[in-house]
């Protein structure tokens, strides 16, 4: 194992925000980056966690981010919000899309924002969370990079494409479901590349289509979605709601999350926050009680996000444990 | 191979309504049921095409699904809509639906209808197509008697539970997404039933979660979901919006689809319309263009839907083929 360092929760925003600050990014923009990543790494999330702000800054100081990006709303229908995140970062955005969802479906019952010329938009719990707070029904989808091929095809064309959901309840926590349509993250591909390790053969396909162990080649090919035909007909379904529907680049138009050069990656996201009081006759709260107690009821059985609640209350309670070599890198980012 | 007889589109419709018609079925509903029947028949999604007239017949004959319902819309909220399908049959109740959130799409940008005591959607790209028909982005999510076990449980909660979304384009037909979160359909295992065949053994779990080859066994348990735990969450997210959202019974409240026995299944849909204009800053037709060039482009790749528009295309030119005994079956309802 690698050395690892312990760090409080305040403690890891503070490092953050330093070494965005430090990287052309404006306070603003920095507190609120740091704010989503140190939540995912809290949640155990952690290749959406501080595992990124390397990255992040490099892309803030090559310029293919704009980190003094302000994010802007218009209007453009009576429940329809368009957000440019103006090839900033996914988060200023994604708070602002949420802000003007929350208002609108307050008001209508229902209402969408488009999110364009956006970036990585890191755990999408973090975002529908925030609509459950307020008890709406938070729904995303969102693009990213190509990796997953059309049904017969052998170039990627859609990203991993997430879908997340969270359903508000009276007492605890919300339901949230939080996928992506990949049978693996690509991060796990890249760290078995770093560590020279072969992968199993059914997580990736090489350039010409064929299952590969090699993560290199994986790398070059595309990722294995889930169920085959169906799970690539989602990766669509996602990919039109998310970047067609948002006048946003596709998957297979989009540059790396990862890299500092080229153009911005200019991704989508569409938010719907839904009022679930009206829509079910004032049922919701007990027919969602009623489903959690038919998962629960059952022995061993559990619903999403249990191993996210544990991990998350660890960390309140005995801070994050970070690679030692991770915290120099973010540090010495806000000396550079 | 069964003998068959072939119908065309208009013989098939008039039979059913007949049917349906001598089975305490109002002119109106049957109508409306047998025009969705003939459409996935046409369209080669036999499991739910002419194949359910029987089992159909027996549920209104018994009360179980009553014939005469006459489905209400209450608008809830200024882009809200709940229907009460009134325990009848679901075409009825979607096709108010439909007319209700096409309606307030076009006004507020995006809306919702939350369909209540309903019954099998059928073919769901019937009812996003309609949307698309008239230029809204269609989405949809339906729940269905328990299939799947939660993630690490063995007894069924949720359906299998279809996402479908169309997709409008200026030429051509809408992209078409339509999928159920079920590896491989229940009726096949139905059918290898009454065939007295085994089935593969990644189709079903029995009554104790153990994979089996027995499609008897498999129909006391539960089916196996796209993607493991994904899947389920999948599933999971389905249940939510289309029962918990709409005050709808859960899959593992509702009873059978097929038999004549018991209460109402009394499930939900949700139907979600959105402009796509607005949201795309008018980019749409463009980008959902380019989407698909990508996906065509590549050699033997397709989008999906492409077996279903041959279908399609061979029933309005030859007709449809359907077994002489169900067009016996079905003949013979309408002199009972």
């Amino acid at each position: 194992m690698a050395e690892t360092v312990t760090l409080d929760l305040a403690r890891a925003d503070d490092l953050v925000r330093a070494a965005l600050q430090a990287s052309r990014v404006s306070p603003e923009n920095a507190a609120c980056v740091a704010a989503a990543l140190v939540a995912a790494e809290r949640d155990g999330q952690k290749g959406h966690g501080l595992s990124r702000v390397p990255s992040y800054a490099a892309q803030t100081r090559s310029g293919k981010v704009d980190g003094f990006a302000v994010a802007a709303a218009e209007r453009v229908a009576p429940a329809l919000v368009r957000v440019d995140a103006r090839d900033g970062f996914a988060f200023p955005a994604l708070a602002l899309a949420v802000e003007e969802v929350a208002a609108l479906a307050e008001e209508l019952g229902i209402a969408a924002a488009a999110v364009h010329r956006s970036h990585h938009l890191g755990q999408a719990t973090y975002h529908v969370e925030r609509l459950a707070a307020r008890g709406l029904l938070g729904l995303m989808f969102g693009n990213s990079p190509k990796a997953i091929a059309p049904w017969g095809g052998r170039d990627g064309v859609f990203g991993t494409n997430p879908i997340a959901m969270a359903a508000p309840r009276g007492e605890g926590p919300p339901i949230v479901v939080d996928t992506s349509l990949a049978r693996v993250a690509r991060g796990k591909i890249m760290a078995a590349a770093q560590a020279g390790e072969t992968i199993p053969d059914d997580w990736a396909l090489d350039a010409e289509g064929r299952p590969t162990t090699d993560p290199e080649a994986a790398l070059l090919g595309t990722v294995i979605p889930i169920g085959d035909a169906k799970g690539v007909a989602l990766a669509l379904l996602v990919e039109v709601l998310s970047a067609s529907l948002t006048g946003a680049n596709h998957g297979f138009e989009a540059s790396s999350f990862f890299t500092a050069e080229g153009d911005p990656p200019g991704v989508g996201h569409l938010v719907i926050a839904l009022k679930p009081g009206p829509l079910s006759g004032g049922a919701f709260a007990e027919r969602l009680d009623a489903l959690a107690a038919a998962v629960e009821g059952q022995e061993s059985a559990r619903l999403p996000g249990s191993r996210r609640h544990a991990l998350r209350a660890k960390a309140d309670a005995e801070g994050l444990t970070v690679p030692a070599k991770l915290v120099a890198e973010i540090e010495a980012l806000s000396r550079k």
